[in-house]
């Protein structure tokens, strides 16, 4: 990876493809994708039909534009415009959308467009893969998060009320196309929520490109050629991980570097976005499981300070005591943790790190450490 | 494929391999396998819990016995009796099954198991597929039509107000047991009723096994022998149909045969078992698509009449005529056949045929033909 200008010229396009067999797709991201979307669309499927779903935030701002460009390529579209936020992967909108799909005739070869962040795009992903055991399905995500993480791999589905993501499938998408230039709507904190996953894929085994970020983050946020490479490079990071293993028996559970701890605490806040939203859990829980990591010895604490600092300087919360609000005690939050889905046969399978870069799968982590690890963090 | 004896015996267990890959599985037909089940499960699965899913009449009958057999083999076992029929297979009870799932803490080595008929096979067999995007999944079929159709192949899914089985997932069960004597306590009428997918199994492309069966079929009713060997022989048929088109994009199409008509009058019929169930729409269907391939000059009305002799000698209706109460007028009907799942770009696709044992997918065939055809058969 070059160093980047901070200038906010529009870069030159990136292709990411990733090779899944008869399952392969492209990622698009770039400047003005969804001004191209019909034709991007057009070439790929045959169906002259699609249904686009959306949220309250979203749809106001692009759905026109998307429909436009559908129509001046010969797509005949419907939308349904869903409320914004997590509550919204649930069993009533999965049930709503898959009805929407039927009332509008969506036959296998027909497409389904999931126009949002994270939300809209498991939520759609999942419907799309579940009518008619499976329609066509287009990633068009709108937030940092969904262009670096949730629209890659297809990882598809809703909450529970036993957690997050309980319920789902794997339905690789057809085409994404990441479009940089709708990111300049989206507020300042999402920003830096999905930039907790972009630095994600540096923490996890690239310690370079978190170099690379902490001297660039200010280009990435501001637009351009920086963010057009970061999100390119966490989009070949993430296609890299999905392609040796799709269904997430091994190495593929590196992606929840931060996620166990970060799940617990969406949880402990009841997926309240005011509170705490999905990037800025991920960010609280990569510091911890650096500082875990450094009280069972695998990494030097001046790691986790590292990435504390960084993930500080762009504005992102880095510890239990930011979260606004009372959170539950450390018991509580362990019983989330035994529940999240990462947990096999009733062993505790955690991402801990030997440091920057450095992370690895670990399955026999004592559920007594964790357990006292967050008491301590809760009390300091 | 030889005669059998009409004897009342236990015959030699059956084992029907589908080779799919790293989705392969063994079905096992036989006398006592209900008994057996706790170590067929625990030589092929790790986990040692389990979820059973019945309905209210199976689960009185057979909940005891499958429970006790989970237990002598380590297995600890939740269960949930669902309402018995067709309404079952809905987004309401497919939540529901998730829920209990995930209290039960089902995790991807457990195993959830179908205890029933095809309804509760379908939608457990869903439910499996989506709780943490796939746990380990077997199959017990008690109705002889979930045994020789629906518990193998790996469809899955619920029905929507649009249609049947509009919602669902391909997920290949890791284990069929088929008891034969679990069929004892079957009515007649469903017993009847799964006969009508047997005997499709000769009429796709089997003749020899239909004139079989037009000779032994009273043994079939009777058990023993020529009942597993029936069964036995349908699940050969469609494993290796299954084997060659597991996605339903070419010949898997040829097992709806009788099934365009049938779905029709399922849903003319508001899905109401008291005046039709899904085998004895099959049956209806089967003498349709017969009839009116000779109206299209495609088979003799020879066949036909052979296959309506033999569905009204072992009780199954054979005539629209014969289902009790109004149907909605032929353009009604067109229109659920037009919303059925076999449909291509609006075009319709229908299974025809030029003779017994010698079907085929056409996929042009005009709607108005069809709807002359209804609207004839119907004021007959
Ligand atoms: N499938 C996966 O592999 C995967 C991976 C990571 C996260 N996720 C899921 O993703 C979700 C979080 O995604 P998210 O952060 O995108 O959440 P989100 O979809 O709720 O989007 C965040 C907010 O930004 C708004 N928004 C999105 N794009 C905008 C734009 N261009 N302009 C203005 N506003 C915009 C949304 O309306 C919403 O209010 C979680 O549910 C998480 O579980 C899934
Ligand atoms: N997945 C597939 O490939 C596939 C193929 C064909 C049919 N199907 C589906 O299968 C369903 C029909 O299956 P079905 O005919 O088994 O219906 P069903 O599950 O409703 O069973 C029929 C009736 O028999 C009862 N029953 C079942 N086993 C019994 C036993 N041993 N003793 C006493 N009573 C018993 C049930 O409680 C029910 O009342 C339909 O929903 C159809 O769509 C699916
Ligand atoms: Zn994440
Ligand atoms: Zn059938």
């Amino acid at each position: 990876m070059s160093e980047s200008s901070s200038s906010n010229t529009s870069s030159a396009e990136r292709l990411v493809h990733v090779p899944l067999g008869e399952r392969a797709y492209d990622i698009l991201i770039g400047d003005g994708l969804l001004a191209r979307a019909g034709g991007e669309i057009s070439s790929r499927i045959k169906g002259r039909k699609a249904a686009i779903i959306t949220d309250e935030h979203v749809g106001p701002l692009y759905l026109e534009a998307l429909m436009d460009s559908l129509e001046v390529d010969g797509i005949e579209a419907v939308s349904l415009t869903l409320p914004a936020g997590e509550k919204t992967k649930s069993f009533d909108h999965l049930t709503k959308v898959c009805d929407v799909l039927l009332e509008a005739r969506i036959e296998r070869n027909d497409t389904v467009i999931a126009l949002g962040g994270g939300v809209i795009g498991d939520l759609t992903g999942f419907a799309a893969g579940i009518v008619r055991r499976g329609v066509r399905f287009v990633q068009i995500p709108t937030s940092l998060l969904s262009q670096v993480d949730s629209s890659v791999g297809g990882k598809t589905g809703i909450n529970a009320r036993q957690g997050k993501n309980l319920v789902g499938i794997f339905n690789q998408p057809d085409l994404v196309l990441a479009d940089t230039s709708v990111l300049n709507t989206l507020s300042e904190r999402e920003f830096r929520a999905g930039y907790a996953e972009v630095a994600k894929y540096g923490l996890i085994d690239k310690p370079e490109f978190f170099e690379w970020l902490e001297r660039n983050w200010r280009a990435v946020f501001a637009g351009g050629a920086a963010r057009t490479e970061a999100i390119a490079l966490s989009c070949q990071a993430k296609a890299d991980v999905v392609v040796v293993d799709e269904r997430e028996n091994g190495r593929r559970a590196l992606l929840n570097l931060g996620h166990t701890f970060g799940h617990a605490l969406e949880a402990a806040t009841q997926y309240d976005s005011s509170r705490l939203v999905h990037g800025e859990g991920v960010a609280i829980g990569m510091v911890l499981a650096h500082e875990f990591s450094a009280r069972l010895n695998l990494a030097s604490p001046d790691d986790a300070k590292r990435v504390e600092k960084h993930l500080k300087e762009v504005g992102l919360p880095t510890s239990m005591s930011e979260i606004p609000g009372e959170l539950p005690p450390a018991d509580v939050l362990m019983q989330a943790i035994a529940q999240d889905k990462k947990v096999k046969s009733g062993q505790l399978t955690f991402i801990l790190t030997h440091g920057i870069g450095q992370s690895f799968v670990a399955d026999d982590v004592p559920s007594s450490e964790v357990l006292s690890f967050l008491r301590e963090k809760l009390t300091q």
